[in-house]
């Protein structure tokens, strides 16, 4: 839902400029045509929003109204995407540019908002991070066709393989391409990774710089993940999950923005008309949900229990960041001793951690040795995976461990990853093709939100027991499948 | 967000005969041109949905991919609303009817879909109540302009008044424009009003008579909402809200279609393709249901307590049915209450239930005697809500009763009613205007969700203490405002 409201809010942004132009609203210093109006930078397109705000407030009562039916009729949401483009046939639908491992929200987003799935280009990456030139030249080619740009959309730690976006590299292509004429949004998607950035914040909001955030850990952050956490406060919008990292029950959801004079855009009553004259405080405007979000009433429930959490712990470093801390060093054990593991089963099967954790989410690709053929790694892999999985008809203690499964595709991948994975699994690339099971490689895919996996009273690492669970697992196939 | 489902879904219906015909599938029996695919009944396109699954698992597996792939790209869906009307030219981007009192979730669902506020038809009313005569000469207009129709709404249950539509003259249009041509479906918006379904069920699910619902009652049903509710399961699609008058926490809405096989084509996953090969189960098939919402993942523990409540009490009138009953029963007697109250006060106020109860919500409009200033009287009733009301700061004990209050439009109430009601209130009509809440009339509302506001045990019926509390209130206001 916070990734609908991000799109909902970029296309309202991108489109009220049009708007005034088409009621011809004087003095505002619009832009010269539609083409310019439609591609303004958001922060240029609010600014204009507050210039329009101002200049209403400045009318007589009789006037004011006037003037709000007339705009409001101009609106896309008024007219319709269908309508709207044909009255501003200098225009094109535009295009959201989300890496190719985006979550299908984005597509169903784009279904449901009347966009249109055709208009989402999915990027490629490198090693499951979204490839910047590629986006530069993606954005490129949007200029050079007048193909206007809605969103930029970054990965906060993808929910499969736990890898973070450049976040920098987009807020700068953004600020770049905005100054030629491509205005455009970024938007985050951190609903996994998005409380990370706590293990990166001092106590005032400040950023800790990488050498400090470093003395807590063996390699984290990478000087890519840093630099992306220091880009945040400089993206348009982001979503976070607090049931995800923020370890709270399911029903609430975080859309931020940046700046919220925009959100005026989207409210069911048109409150922004009286900005000037009286202009409402930040808490009882949204007071009124309902009026900016698509859901209608719903339970405050959660929300509460978000924010009492936040009042408990707060979001820095030596709070609530003490908790993804935690599970970040077990990520760094976890790391290790699965490369450890690699050198131990070496005679039975090769083992890969793909790419190299960001977060605290870590793969492990797995090929019985002597194997070449892809399906059967797979079976191999789906083998192991049964004996990690929640078996809904047995208690939960007759498991050791509890893991799950995802897939690589050839075509997320790229061919340069998938031959680099391929060759490390000793996997013939010709065993690979449309049949079944033979379009992906199934791994293992361990998320590791547990803070408490090494137990120091005890000395107990459940690390290392998995990983000798994992051993002779992975022993026993690889005799059952030779 | 059930309303914005049956938006999306009556679309996806409405296009997907119009995307077979761009990708010039064979053997399908298609409509002769656009505007016919455009217009066809939902029972018509879903027919032609199946034909088309069924097509499509009889041809080779490569030769199946290839025409899925072809007519996904000719979909609304994927193209876009703008593109899809570019490239249907016959079409026109269609309507949705609703009354005029339709909740403010139609008005947002318009915007969020793209198809543009504008594309809102809101239809006048009688006594709150849809009037299928207007609805009758919109649907003419629309099939003489070639203008679509996507969705008729009807209300089962206005949230403000408790009105009750024709849903069976919604049906009935809907059958007879069909037959000429102009295909719709109908939705029923019974977020408030659906469990009062139940008070209406035998246990195997039938209807039970008018004359055998109204042995429990004084006069309810009426024959119009004995009619409405007979014609529930004629329409396409119907909105529940368990968190009304399901008595169930937030966090559980209800979307219900009368042939779920149309699903399919909100399906994020192409499902529908193996639908003839590999038939799915229907509750196999909807595990998956975050293929099928807006929503992604979200909690599932409140659609299990729904469900639970539905098992302990199931939805008929024996068991469920006796709760919305009780509170019939309460209306009945609030609203003979009310006659009486008025009668009593009427020396010092003029008291008027402004519509019969459909439902458990009455309505009460009050003006002091000697006031002809609709100012003044909305004045009036808001200092008798102002002790009605839920004050945040206070124990709640402090207040003896609680109401709510709401406000009556001319505009949505219509020339007719609006004098009726003013007339009865000695209301003089030129003090009706633009001025502050001279715009509209404010009354009180009271919903009777309690089954046991009459305590038979201990003779107490809190209905007359409530109208004795009331009589002090109006007198002591009236003095202070003659």
């Amino acid at each position: 839902m916070a990734n609908y409201q991000a799109l909902r809010l970029a296309l309202a942004l991108k489109a009220f400029p049009v708007a005034l132009r088409a009621a011809k609203v004087p003095d505002l210093e619009l832009p010269d045509d539609d083409v310019a109006a439609f591609n303004l930078a958001p922060a240029d397109a609010i600014a204009l929003l507050e210039r329009w705000q101002d200049w209403l407030s400045a009318q007589t009562n009789g006037e004011r109204g006037c003037w709000q039916q007339r705009v409001q009729q101009q609106r896309l949401e008024h007219l319709g995407l269908a309508a709207f483009f044909v009255q501003h046939d200098t225009l094109r639908v535009p295009r959201v540019l989300a890496p190719i491992t985006a979550h299908y929200s984005w597509s169903k987003g784009m279904k449901l908002l009347g966009l249109g799935r055709a208009q989402l280009a999915l990027l490629p990456q490198r090693e499951m991070r979204i490839d910047i030139d590629a986006l530069d030249a993606e954005l490129q080619r949007c200029r050079d066709t007048q193909q206007p740009v809605l969103l930029a959309v970054g990965v906060f730690g993808t929910t499969e393989y736990g890898t973070i976006d450049a976040i920098d590299g987009l807020v700068a292509a953004r600020d770049r391409h905005a100054a030629t004429g491509l205005g455009f949004a970024v938007h985050v998607d951190a609903a996994w990774g998005g409380y990370l950035a706590t293990i990166f914040r001092n106590e005032d909001g400040s950023l800790r710089s990488l050498a400090t955030v470093r003395e807590s850990f063996q390699s984290f952050p990478s000087p890519a993940v840093h630099a992306a956490v220091a880009a945040l406060g400089q993206t348009d919008s982001i979503t976070v999950d607090p049931h995800k990292l923020g370890y709270l029950p399911y029903g609430a959801g975080a859309f931020i923005c940046r700046d919220q004079r925009a959100m005026a855009l989207l409210s069911e009553e048109a409150d922004y008309v009286f900005h000037g004259a009286t202009p409402k405080d930040y808490l009882s405007r949204y007071r009124n949900l309902g009026q900016y979000i698509p859901e209608g009433s719903k339970s405050g429930a959660m929300a509460a229990a978000v924010y009492v959490t936040h009042k408990v712990l707060p979001l820095d470093h030596r709070q609530f960041g003490q908790l993804p801390r935690q599970t970040i060093l077990n990520t760094e054990a976890f790391h290790l001793r699965a490369l450890r593991f690699a050198h131990e089963v070496a005679d039975n099967a090769h083992a890969l951690v793909p790419f190299a954790p960001d977060s605290n989410l870590v793969c492990l690709a797995l090929n019985p040795r002597g194997n070449r053929d892809i399906a059967r790694m797979n079976a191999f892999v789906r083998a192991l995976h049964d004996e990690l999985r929640c078996d809904p008809t047995l208690p939960l203690q007759f498991k050791e461990f509890f893991g799950s499964m995802t897939t690589l595709r050839p075509d997320t991948l790229g061919a340069g990853e998938t031959a680099r994975i391929l060759e490390a699994l000793d996997i013939d690339p010709a065993s690979l093709g449309a049949g079944e099971d033979r379009d992906r490689l199934v791994i293992l895919r361990h998320t590791l939100m547990n803070p408490y996996l090494i137990d120091r009273e005890n000395d107990i690492s459940y690390i290392d027991r998995y990983f000798e669970f994992l051993t002779r697992r992975v022993r026993v196939h690889a005799a059952a499948t030779s």
